[in-house]
């Protein structure tokens, strides 16, 4: 061992100890000739190194520098100069003898928190990044998640049980990574999108509790912080209906919040369902640490079918003053934000200039000031009296001091829109707070979604999910064959709620599960209600529908997204600081430079060849 | 939840209890019309369900049969027949109500310890085989062994880092895998055979001590009881002389024994040399858990260069008697197998037959039988009197009983002729024991192979490996080009040790490691010496060679195998027992019906088209 102790581990009671050292130079500074101080780095914390009389002069001579590897043998002494700081911040290690195992070019950036290095240039040099405090923070946090997830798994009698990698393409919603198979010329393995059917399999083979952290693989179009690779905690049970699911897997939650964060989870975790998610967020991920909430002025009666606008049963709503925004928009959606009753012009045009983006799409912005003291002015004065923009302000719960505001449009966009606005001023005025977190179960799913291009139902979660109890005579009795296209929201199938769940975390989505069918018939039909034909399911699936046929007992689980799950726990937006070798929007990983061209010779084994367009 | 317990927990103390279980119908006992037993099964265990009268009638008129699934509620009664066997053998359950949860269409196999079930049979119903006890309890001991692992090197202060799946393909040695990158067009990803480089490049991150249970890949022809995928425990530490690696690791291993096996390995574990196992055993992974050492009667000098024949020093060997198989040979080695003096004639033919074999390779077999009066008789009494032969028995270390067996020819396939006989000889005398477990260390492996197509070096572990320190001069002195390669053992890097070391339990490697080459310059020279220019080396290991300049800690670490390892904890000679869905040897997964074609729209998305010979 080149070293009998770590750079972090040496305290007060150490002192007069002999001890030798090894680790990374972090900084050198020079006193006098006789006198240099150098910070010596490892894992586990920095001890500072002091190099006096005739060690300093052979040091000179040696001239190390940052990033430098060194051995130092020295004794520990009292420091007249504490760091509080530190941890070894009482004592310093007169060297006695030193060597240097390994020098060091200069990095191309610092290794600091606050690096000067660039994102490409990080990723290019990720061996030196993750040298940085930062970083290694995160991948400190990643493995404590793992850990206390898998203590907690095990000792609730969940078993890890590795499934395969090499499996078969079946694409249904993501594409499928394939590898060509040279023992099978022609034919192709594809990389699991989830170990989906083998859970299922494991517990028809009665393995009772199952989980795996375990990686996926989807050959997506990478939007901003996805990855081609992910990783899962992927868990299912025997035996088991939605409840038991639901307390299982708060306890997971509650045990890591503990064990990494030190944070007692004590108080009982909201359940919404998604059409109140939707109804009151415009979103099946709600953000709860704050309110805000949307206020339904207006919208289609059949997407929340006996729903009443906010302004009550049969009150008079927005019509009747003229204004064509509103009286032709299909959905109208305010929100009270609190305290910007102040908001100058410049603010509110700012506004309308966010919401009018692409990515929002909305035609413009009404706003409504509260002003405090009980006044009313509004964008549309034109159209409402003040006694009408009460009446809004009270359907908003505003207050006084409150701005409102009020998307209106097309019921989708619309509703996505206010769910938009509604985080954007929540973060603005600070109410998404990084240390402060909220979990949501959203349940009752949709069970189908419908996909216009194909005018198809498609599974909203996956094709495994059971439908509720109650819808199962609704799947059962009718067609799913959709007549008219126009008029899809009016299909038997489109109110099929599923036995799924998600959980949700400040906003987040961080793992989603449902109870699954067990049955052979209704799996089948399933897969008949999307669009496949008996021997296409039977290609895809017949060794599930087989295994069906022998005693498979219910079930259901849920599958974390860990990469995102670690990313929320460290504060930050992005899951790319918690992998240790992500890669890039195009899917490259910039410092092996993969993917890459491959040879003749593996072409020919193969027996496969390129045919670029 | 469907139960109230499983069926493995119900004891005496629970008698009276109202209890409700889940499970599966292992067996049903019809005693009489309102009289019927039926075991239900989960994987805890088996409780004893009783039905009696009304309920046994209803039980009649759904007929439940092996496999159903089944939900019974009621109430624990002790039993009158107690079932020592059976840890719920105390007690029974008297059924108040039941429903059938799932029906089971009768299995094509037995679930039972002896199924009928054929190999094809079992791996196309994989999931009706993971059933059986056996298959059961070779999962839950790999689970245990995970847990085991994970346990030590988490104490260790080894952290679990996940390292990328999509990688660049660089061969050398196997072959990778590959994936094609629709993003990419015409690139391809690789499959990683391990994360070998990324473990360094952790360590030059300064992570310190790394570890992952990681699935690896290689697309090889498979022998028997090889898989394509399969799974390594993966370790690495920096700061590390062998001398380290082998203490942490001795303990993993000794941690595992005692948490699976329940095991107090407190012995030494013995260490000997790569030159050292060959020269004993013929063999660089032997089986220690019995003696029959080789006696090297006559061997080429240049092999081992400095030893003696067993005769001892200047003795007289085996020549001068006119026997030709022996003069002309170059190797001759003898082993005295204990207590087989007595074999008959057609024991020793079946013997020749065997060595025979192709796989074996002998042109025959000689025996010498030393009887228990002392007396000596032998196939080749023609050629050595009773004195030589005793002088032959004497070098073997034969006592009188003993019947030693001497095989002829070409050094390499005589020594593991050799090694064969002795491993087959000990398999037959049951000194080779399941039960029995004996590690070993074999240390100073060669650094580098002859690659007798290509007349190059190749590694013989990878070329990440480094020398022995006093090594490293021959190989940065001498070119690595062969001249002669009739005489390449001549050449000075056929003498290069490595700082490599393999675990070896009974007979198996169970795992290897190395320290690594650290520095840049010699990490180039080891490319150059595999024959590999300077640009291909930096095309493919640009990025750790460039890790190099950046202050590279010395490190090194070790890998398991840990589906041989467990096959070997759980006394099977196959590792497919212990994985939960293995391929066959053409790598499918006949349940699967994987790998399978796949459609023209993903040949068309990855711009690749077969090529089929």
């Amino acid at each position: 061992m080149y070293r009998s102790h770590t750079c972090g581990e040496l305290r007060i009671g150490d002192v007069q100890k002999e001890i030798t050292l090894a680790g990374w130079v972090q900084t050198v500074r020079k006193v006098s000739k006789s006198l240099i101080f150098v910070d010596l780095r490892d894992r586990y914390g920095i001890s500072q190194l002091v190099f006096e009389e005739n060690i300093s002069a052979s040091l000179d001579e040696q001239s190390i520098g940052r990033e430098y590897v060194i051995q130092a043998k020295g004794v520990v002494r009292e420091r007249s100069n504490k760091n509080p700081q530190l941890a070894t911040g009482d004592i310093e290690i007169v060297v006695s003898a030193f060597q240097i195992l390994n020098k060091s070019a200069v990095p191309p950036f610092t290794i600091d928190d606050n690096t000067d290095g660039g994102d490409d240039l990080r990723m290019k040099y990720r061996y030196l990044d993750l040298r940085r405090n930062a970083v290694k923070k995160n991948l400190e946090l990643r493995y404590a998640v793992n850990r206390s997830a898998r203590n907690y798994l095990h000792e609730n009698n969940f078993m890890d049980i590795e499934t395969p990698f090499l499996i078969k393409s079946t694409p249904e919603g993501a594409r499928d990574f394939v590898v060509p198979s040279r023992m099978n010329p022609g034919q192709f393995y594809a990389l699991p999108q989830s170990p989906q059917t083998f859970k299922q399999l494991l517990m028809v083979s009665g393995y009772d509790r199952y989980y795996q952290i375990v990686k996926c693989f989807r050959d997506e179009d990478l939007r901003a912080d996805r990855q081609p690779e992910f990783t899962q905690i992927d868990c299912e049970m025997c035996f088991v209906e939605q409840e038991d699911i639901l307390q299982m897997f708060e306890g997971l939650v509650r045990r890591i919040f503990k064990d990494v964060k030190g944070i007692d989870y004590n108080e009982v975790i909201t359940r919404t369902t998604w059409d109140e998610a939707m109804w009151q967020y415009g979103n099946d991920k709600p953000d709860i640490r704050f309110g805000m909430q949307l206020a339904n002025l207006k919208f289609p009666s059949h997407t929340f079918p006996g729903r009443h606008t906010a302004f009550g049963e049969g009150k008079q709503g927005l019509e009747g003053a003229g204004f064509g925004v509103f009286d032709n928009a299909e959905t109208v959606i305010a929100i009270a934000v609190p305290g910007c009753s102040e908001y100058t012009r410049k603010q509110t045009d700012e506004l309308t200039e966010w919401v009018k983006r692409p990515q929002i799409g909305m035609q413009g912005l009404v706003y409504i000031k509260y002003n405090t003291d009980g006044t009313l002015k509004s964008s549309v004065d034109k159209f409402y009296t003040e006694d009408r923009l009460k009446t809004i302000a009270a359907a908003t719960n505003a207050q006084p001091g409150d701005l409102i505001l009020v998307v209106a449009g097309r019921e989708e966009r619309t509703r996505k829109a206010a769910s938009e606005l509604r985080l954007e001023m929540g973060k603005r005025l600070g109410m998404r707070r990084e240390d402060e977190f909220k979990l949501l179960w959203v349940l009752d799913f949709p069970l189908f979604e419908y996909a216009e291009e194909e005018n198809r139902w498609v599974a909203r979660h996956h094709p495994f999910t059971s439908p509720k109890p109650s819808d199962i005579p609704v799947m059962i009795g009718n067609s799913p064959v959709i007549d008219n296209p126009e008029q899809y929201l009016e299909h038997p199938y489109a109110g099929i709620k599923a036995n799924a769940y998600d959980m949700v975390l400040n906003g987040n989505e961080i793992g989603g599960g449902s109870i699954r069918i067990f049955q052979r018939e209704l799996q089948e039909k399933m897969f008949a209600a999307l669009g496949m034909s008996p021997e296409e399911a039977n290609h895809k699936f017949g060794f599930l529908l087989g295994a069906f046929e022998y005693g498979a007992p219910p079930h259901g689980g849920i599958a974390f997204g860990f990469d995102r799950l670690c990313s929320i726990l460290g504060g930050s937006e992005s899951i790319r600081d918690f992998i240790a070798f992500p890669k890039n929007n195009s899917g490259r990983d910039v410092m092996l430079d993969a993917p890459g061209t491959i040879d003749d010779k593996q072409f020919d084994e193969l027996q496969i060849k390129l045919n670029l367009k």
